[in-house]
């Protein structure tokens, strides 16, 4: 039978279950990464495993959120995260080295692997050909561990890009397309797997920024063929041999299709405060800028940081305007402060930050009360740049450079400035000397814990009832920064379970932490894609240390569901939607246990006197893990 | 009579008063800076006067503390100065273009003339043979409208130098020797004035770097004269025409005397917790580092830079080290950038942090609990790097250099690396568009204001009697790091005296504001040289916010004391030393205020039922400006 790409990566790294959408599925995982703010917390969980050393073929820890180092949690963090990689066999990246996902794509990605990162744009490395997926620390751990990563299996989307690219138009719009097209949720429970003509005309960057920002839609994973420019980029990167051709049969099938003409395309941009808010940039043009920020996963490449510099190479920031520039790797900043660019843009007025995810996770570079910041990232919901009332646009770099120069929104065509084509390099600096590669043995390495890390809460085996208030409803695309908050505040706080849950929901709902403790726990009650947005599995801890026992929703964002259950949450969904309307903050509600592979289950709304059906897309493995108290308590229970 | 330098300057300066040791004396103030930190208060106070235009030749407002941006708040008071600044005619330095001392020598120092800045190390202007003092943010502000600068004339203390230094030895060292020898209280009431053939083998920057640290001693300012290494410097910098030799008369007098022969001088190193607590490097060398911070107004100029890149050049930093580097100015960083320094630094393993004050002031790259950490900086009170428990050393460039390749304290001579003679250069990139000038007219500038800045705290004029608790007794060189603390925490609030006022004292007794409030105010009891480091008013402004009426000390650190007297308190000291022990925390105290003006002044202990004379070194100005409730009340009645 043809495959689709998906399918065969899939078929080769199937452990158990079938490869068809909807059912459950198991596959090995050849890679894992982490990151420091979900880091913490996931080698927490590898540690509570027991075992002597990770059993992936690579695991790498970076540092890349928490880099502010306002007090000691971050540092002691970081000093953390290094000597547990040594102690385990991780490789692990220094502070300065990069944003994980740039660079893991520049010195490990690999076409046909498998790679899960605790971080939701894990998918990034699809632009390399392999299947990268987002998801919980917890996940992580036990992949490092050797365990199987458990999804349903997702849909397979074609992505036919046809045409190419035209001056001034970018990878970034091709994805704002998708996000205009399809919404945040348009990609629940999706792969997205670009083909056509048009994949050839994109670099292996290029290819990264639309496979990064696929998450945005919600989407498990993006993933782009290995073909020539895949062999080019990592030839480029000193690794041909890591290179092998993947694409899908000829003939294979998907379960949808959607087509993209590349030529039509134009400069886009997604205003306040979704990323599928997308219009055309001279629909909007004009409107003055405060702020323009430039880097993120998403779009901090060599290329796109060459992009900018050529639209701005001799004119300077705009008065109004503060420009900050966070290059995504160490390698990338290397090149260009060789190649003068850095020197340019200094010259131009920029600030530059650290190479990090900096304000792209509201660490710095806060925008002024009420002020408009265009950012070349992936995310702009409300607040989550540090200023409540900001007013986040998302744009390709060539935007982003418009923007700055002219301080107001500004489609690049009207600038004036000649296109140039940007050429990604043949040969890229090779310099690994900010990882540390762990020695063959580590079992002497002292592990440092800083005060600031504290010991994992667990939760009980689940009661034959469990009843409570709904503590508090919610409406639609519920983001786990609404659930958990990151930002300068919260983020050192990632490693400190009590601490950090009295943020959860602070944004909504400052009360809440104090009223679940009181209550001893309960339900949120959901609407549609609840849990989108960011990986972070602590939008499921923390509120499991908080005693919710269920949440109850319109449907689900896929990490978010999974993080649930990690953590022994019961996540349910309406039968009926409308039955949304049939829990009012307050209510108290019921669920016996005994049967919950019965579904439809019975709510009993005790308040109201009524009855709600509701179900769940749980497998029986998921429901023994919800049953053991989360899932770190199934595999102990299961190995002992 | 032949004047010694700082004698000349003050000559061509005189509004009022005897040049004479001890007597009060008001100079005019031709150049002011700010910083933002302490700038948006100034700026405040400045609006409060009432006028149309800045009266000064020139006056300059720098973005360099509050650049992490943690909230809306520090981007809203960048707008609220810049937007201040085009209303009032004082020049605005963009975020990013660079330390607001280090700008300041680069483009704006002259020879001859008068700074007064509102931040402590505004002496580093002395380095270009300036009278440059640190001042609070009220004083800044009253010379921007012209009033005088009044303070009771210091001693000079002429520093002669002799020899040269020896390689590895840098001009750090130079007032570490002196710090020394003379502790952190050897400089108040004194200016030290350079002389000597050692001189002249100090090139301009190197000189800024002595004077910088002057501050630390205690001194109200510091100066070199202006000679050919001033007219190289200043030709480099576009900016001959500025030049003017400036120098001691031949045969003149001075106070005191100290002589440094520069030959005989090694690294040295300042340990933990006071810059006077310094040792050979070679004393405690092998001690494990786990970070070394290159960056503040002491010591990132280009020739730091580029004498940190020499040592580095093909090394690495060493694994347990994390190495921060902040260029001191956009200017150093164009350099650098251009020269392939930068790269050499990315190279070698450093992280990049922004052009600024940055860590030096507590605003990120916190050393982990109980780390050691080595920084170029000028400062290393407990605390103020963010982590309460680390232990920060401070050195020169060479030796922190030293440290980031070995992981230990090493003294620079034993790296095995070939001396090189940095030579400064003979031209500086020049590129003032990181500045915003004035226009002509700025009436019609709307000023930004966000919704942090609060409106400025008065006092009423002083009742006949004050009377209040002993709210709190603390020892010697208490800084105003511990009356009001920075970092990334608290610095935001600068402009929002109410919030800030919570964490007075917050290190020393959290209680302190709430018990102050509660109390209805009362007094403070201090040590020797009280309110040491520095300038910040609002080590002032805040208790005064919260009713202090009195402190009551050993004696005061210089601009501390300045500052109680703008914000109405009054700073008094004991007589007898000893009297000290006479007074516990809770007594309540009374004090008679009809005739301040005669000394001594009878403090009653109601509690002890005994009377202590206390003492102050108030002039009738001084005395009639408390009686006021403050400066400004007492200069806008005056004006009225």
């Amino acid at each position: 039978m043809a495959l689709n790409l998906t399918q065969k990566i899939f078929k080769e790294h199937l452990v158990s279950g079938e490869i068809v959408a909807g059912k459950e599925v198991a596959i090995r995982i050849d890679q894992t990464l982490t990151q420091d703010a979900t880091g913490t917390m996931a080698y927490l969980q590898f540690e509570a495993l027991g075992l002597d050393r990770v059993k992936t073929e690579l695991s790498v820890s970076y540092v890349d959120h928490n880099m502010l180092q306002t007090g000691f949690e971050n540092a002691d963090d970081h000093r953390y995260l290094q000597t547990v990689a040594a102690r385990y066999g991780i490789v692990f990246s220094r502070p300065g080295n990069g944003i994980c996902h740039q660079v893991h794509l520049e010195r490990f990605g690999k076409p046909g692997k498998t790679l899960l990162g605790s971080d939701s744009h894990t998918p990034t490395n699809g632009g390399v050909g392999m299947i990268a997926i987002g998801a919980g620390g917890l996940d992580v751990a036990l992949a490092m561990g050797g365990e199987a990563f458990h999804l349903s299996m997702p849909k397979v989307v074609q992505v036919k890009l046809t045409g190419r690219l035209q001056p001034f138009v970018s990878a970034k719009d091709v994805i704002l397309e998708l996000l205009r097209r399809l919404t945040v949720k348009g990609g629940v429970n999706r792969i997205f797997e670009y083909t056509g003509e048009g994949v050839l005309s994109l670099s292996v960057p290029e290819r990264s920024t639309i496979t990064n920002m696929g998450a945005e839609l919600g989407a498990t994973t993006s993933i782009f063929p290995s073909d020539e420019r895949t062999r080019e980029y990592l030839k480029a990167q000193g690794r041909e041999k890591d290179y092998r051709a993947y694409a899908a049969d000829p003939g294979a099938s998907y379960d949808e299709t959607v087509e993209i003409d590349l030529d039509t395309l134009e400069p886009l941009i997604a205003q306040p405060h979704s990323p599928d808010n997308v219009v055309k940039v001279r629909d909007i043009q004009g409107i003055p800028v405060s702020q323009v920020a430039i880097g993120s996963c998403t779009n901090s490449s060599f290329k796109d940081l060459m992009t900018i510099s050529h639209l701005m190479k001799g004119k300077m920031v705009s008065p109004g305007v503060s420009l900050g520039f966070s290059p995504g790797s160490r390698q990338t900043l290397e090149m260009i402060s060789q190649n003068g660019v850095l020197g340019n843009m200094i010259t131009a007025g920029a600030r530059l930050l650290e190479s990090a995810c900096g304000p792209c996770i509201g660490m710095g570079f806060a925008p002024p009360s009420g002020g408009v910041s265009v950012r070349t990232f992936n995310r702009n919901f409300e607040g989550r740049s540090g200023t409540k009332d900001a007013k986040v646009y998302l744009a390709s770099p060539e935007v982003a450079a418009a923007c700055a120069i002219t301080g107001v929104i500004t489609d690049p065509r009207d600038l004036g400035v000649k296109f140039e084509q940007i050429e990604i390099p043949s040969e890229y600096v090779l310099d690994d000397r900010m990882f540390i590669f762990p020695q063959a043995d580590g079992k002497d390495v002292e592990i440092m814990r800083g005060p600031n890390i504290k010991p994992l809460p667990t939760r009980d085996r689940i009661a034959s009832q469990i009843k409570g208030k709904a503590l508090l409803k919610v409406g639609d695309n519920i983001t786990t920064d609404h659930i958990m908050p990151a930002g300068a505040k919260v983020l050192p706080l990632r490693s400190n379970v009590p601490a950090i849950s009295q943020y959860v929901f602070e944004a909504i709902d400052p009360t809440f932490p104090k009223r679940a403790k009181e209550e001893g726990g309960g339900f949120i009650i959901g609407g549609n894609n609840y849990g989108q947005g960011s990986s972070r599995e602590h939008a499921a801890l923390a509120p499991m240390y908080l005693g919710i026992r269920g949440v109850i929703t319109k449907s689900f964002a896929r990490i978010h569901l999974a993080n649930l259950i990690n953590f022994g949450i019961l996540p349910l969904t309406f039968v009926n939607e409308s039955d949304y309307d049939k829990i009012d903050a307050g209510d108290v509600l019921e669920l016996e246990t005994a049967n919950l592979d019965k579904k439809p289950l019975t709510l009993k709304n005790v308040t109201k006197g009524i009855s709600i059906p509701v179900t769940h897309a749980l497998s029986s493995r998921d429901l023994d893990i919800v049953a053991a108290g989360g899932t770190l308590s199934y595999v102990k229970s299961r190995t002992a």
